[in-house]
């Protein structure tokens, strides 16, 4: 057996310990009763321990180096597998145990002051949290080491290869058409009745035209399942197991719909990772930024297309009766109609990176040191007035609105808008192909998703985004075809 | 730290391990996708060689001896956890990880060619895999080792302390009354028309009247939930949460009613063992002939008695219309109609045990040689005959009906009936308390589940299952009150 081999082994055995992880995840937030948490924060971190001192330990960085020495061409999946391990292995061990157990011993303090800070709209509640995080995070980009600033190296942990220094270029070379257009949607939009496709929308009929469509877009049932939680994901539980979940609004059927749809682009992703390379690299999502550009793709380039819902209208209308009043035109204006607003997980196409580059430059400063914590109401709600001519009344529908730093999770929002341009970029690019075009246009995606398979999912982890944007598309990620999207589908007619 | 403290530390990670063995058993028996198993199934086998790798280690072994040498009351708690645990290291030490891999490897096929007997109706499908599992049973048998016979330490498995002979004598005791009580209800309930309860009832209503009737008798839900399967089972997850399944027959709604009465009260045991002893054998249910007692009492003496049903009945009424035609008797005719059928899992409460008796006396005859798998199809049709008067028309509906063979489970059949007399035993006693009883003849079952959480749940397994019975009803395990409680329920009007 070479040491690749045994490595592969190594790896995939601490793959069958995290996949017994995501299955304990999932059932805590889908089914789990209440009582059951005690326990399962105990099975949870008993399985992160192992695979820690499994990923770190003396076994896999020898057999690790001696697959190193081996030789191979460096273009071949083995090498790409082998340079993955040893930066995720890199990563691991320059963090010591003890930081580890302190980020989770503050972080499962800071989630709980969130709660309660957003609650009672009182950040100085979540503040002296937030700073320890700050101070966490500082530490790691340090251990982890940087290139030009500590954010970059935080960045990297979501986006593989990524620089702030790129991605604050790109975020500033999007801004001014971005306000432009956003301005100009929310303007247009006001023409629209804000209460168009109200209506009552039993749960059960969401979930059949839910189904329905998921399985139109390529969702594979029998490798997957959808359920209900408070918030909406996609996750593994293990090769051939990929569960998604959404939540329902009884007034709008759109809400769970465009969910599904947006998860399931995640869960497809998941499901065209090669099967056989389960637990390695090359059988792995790459980043968060091209993860999303896949159920950005499925839920806004496809979902919220006219030829989509000339297709799927009546069957929604045979569904729920009172569509029947609204004409294409009438409930194409209904699904995207902009509006400036507060929250970021409600808001429209339009306007939504607004929230993200907002987040990324607050971030940012956070993290350089320039902004202090205790300033962080001030300078968020001077910016959203920038950016949205609006302020926030509380800091609840502010700078306390998200989960993602009280669990540590800064340097992840800047995805979400690198998600939105890949999406518009391997939408384009895929569209040019007259074979998936030509099916497109009567609302059958499946060349789109042979294309996607091919291009982004069978790749794995094997390159890095940037490679991997250049490869499907001829490009490393630009802002113009999002924004091109954006014109079209908001402004031109 | 104390030899016994640091036992009880490594008792509790085994146990962490195998509890989330549970949450995936549990996830591949309600919501798993088809395309999930292979994973699964390697998450699964993952897990329990650790458990088994920790269970026998040097570390749990020599920490175990050197407990056992520390100075401690013979009656005291601590002294009745390294004596079980002794015994089940005895247990596991003895069999060859290459015997439990074959084991696995022949239980997987078995359960296949079951199926598919089952489905054909024809044994000799499945005779060579019964074969296989019998000369595994024995093999096992020979290493842990037996007084009279092999059967014992089969026996043993399920039912601690249990003797063969002794189960034997009961059976043989019980049987000449039992079949005369059964044949006399069958002879009654001829009266009663078969379709006397069918009807129309919705899923959802059966699901509102079950979570109802759970919640009253005292099943936690904050620490436990429903979900639905083909085959009906109590699991627990963990420390706070114990999971129950059942079915729904839409035109019957005491088939899903009484299989979660049954249930409930397997999780109510569950629920009721010491929640600090979580992992350890005071935390841990004896038997499952003590655990079967606790399902059988809620389901059968609480469930479908009169009073039960006389507070109940206006509910279940309101739910379902059809319900209002049938007075009290009618209904309760219904209920407890007695039938001689072929399906041990479809019996009713007057013929269920001559199931067990002819199952309990085919494979003991089978272990100890003197039955050849060629011949049980025979021997179970001549028995069958000579206890209902019937004979299977074919083997689907004979020796080919139960799974527990195909799963190597030899020894587990006569815990039913060791059950329904622990039930009747237990149940006889506590309403001799005043308290107890008066609550009862009101439907009003919080004194009854705090006596028997006093009396066996909160013994975890510090007692042998004959002990337990001895202190909790003064004597152990007989037929009597059994029955008595037949007679009186079959034959008393």
């Amino acid at each position: 057996m070479s040491a690749y081999d045994s490595l592969c082994e190594l790896a995939r055995e601490i793959s069958l310990i995290n996949s017994t992880g995501s299955v304990l995840g999932w059932d805590q937030e889908t089914y789990m009763p209440d009582k059951g948490l005690n326990h399962r924060a105990r099975q949870l971190s008993y399985l992160s321990g192992r695979a820690h001192v499994l990923a770190t330990g003396k076994k896999f960085r020898t057999t690790l180096e001696k697959a190193e020495k081996e030789k191979r061409a460096l273009d071949s999946k083995e090498a790409a597998n082998i340079r993955v391990m040893r930066e995720e292995l890199e990563r691991a061990i320059r963090i010591p145990t003890k930081l580890v157990e302190e980020e989770s011993t503050v972080t499962t303090h800071a989630k709980a002051a969130w709660m309660d800070a957003r609650k009672k709209s009182e950040f100085p509640l979540f503040a002296p949290h937030l700073d320890k995080l700050l101070g966490i995070a500082r530490k790691k980009a340090d251990l982890w080491g940087y290139e030009d600033e500590p954010y970059d190296a935080l960045l990297a942990g979501y986006e593989r290869g990524a620089k702030t220094r790129e991605v604050a270029k790109l975020f500033t070379s999007l801004k001014p058409e971005l306000t432009e257009i956003a301005r100009a949607a929310v303007e247009r939009s006001k023409r629209v009745p804000e209460n168009i496709l109200r209506g009552k929308y039993p749960i059960a009929k969401q979930q059949q035209l839910n189904r329905e469509v998921a399985e139109s877009i390529g969702f594979d049932f029998d490798g997957g399942r959808i359920d209900t939680t408070t918030h909406p994901f996609c996750t593994t539980l293990g090769a051939g197991d990929v569960r998604l979940t959404t939540r329902y609004d009884e007034s709008d059927f759109t809400s769970s719909l465009f969910g599904v749809m947006h998860e399931a682009g995640h869960g497809m992703y998941e499901q065209g990772l090669p099967l056989d390379d389960y637990g390695l690299p090359s059988g792995t999502a790459v980043s968060l930024g091209i993860h999303e550009s896949q159920s950005r793709l499925w839920e806004n380039h496809v979902g919220r297309s006219r030829v989509f819902w000339k297709k799927w209208l009546p069957r929604a209308a045979e569904l729920f009766p009172n569509l029947r009043k609204l004409t294409l035109d009438k409930f194409l204006a209904g699904v995207n109609r902009a509006e400036f607003s507060f929250i970021r997980v409600e808001a429209d196409e339009a306007t939504y990176d607004l929230h993200i580059l907002l987040r990324f430059e607050i971030e940012r400063r956070m993290v350089s040191g320039e902004l202090k914590v205790a300033d962080v109401p001030t300078a968020w709600n001077e910016e959203f007035k920038s950016l949205f001519g609006l302020t926030p009344p509380d800091d609840r529908r502010g700078c306390l609105q998200d989960i993602h730093w009280s669990m540590g999770g800064l340097g992840y929002f800047a995805t979400y808008t690198l998600g939105n341009l890949n999406g518009a970029q391997l939408f384009s690019t895929a569209m040019k192909q007259r074979k998936i075009g030509d099916a497109a246009a009567k609302a059958e995606y499946a060349p789109l998703l042979v294309w996607l398979r091919d291009k982004v999912h069978a790749k794995g982890s094997t390159l890095l985004p940037r490679e991997l944007m250049r490869v499907a598309t001829g490009r490393e990620t630009q802002p113009k075809w999002h924004l091109g999207h954006l014109r079209t589908r908001f402004l031109s007619c």
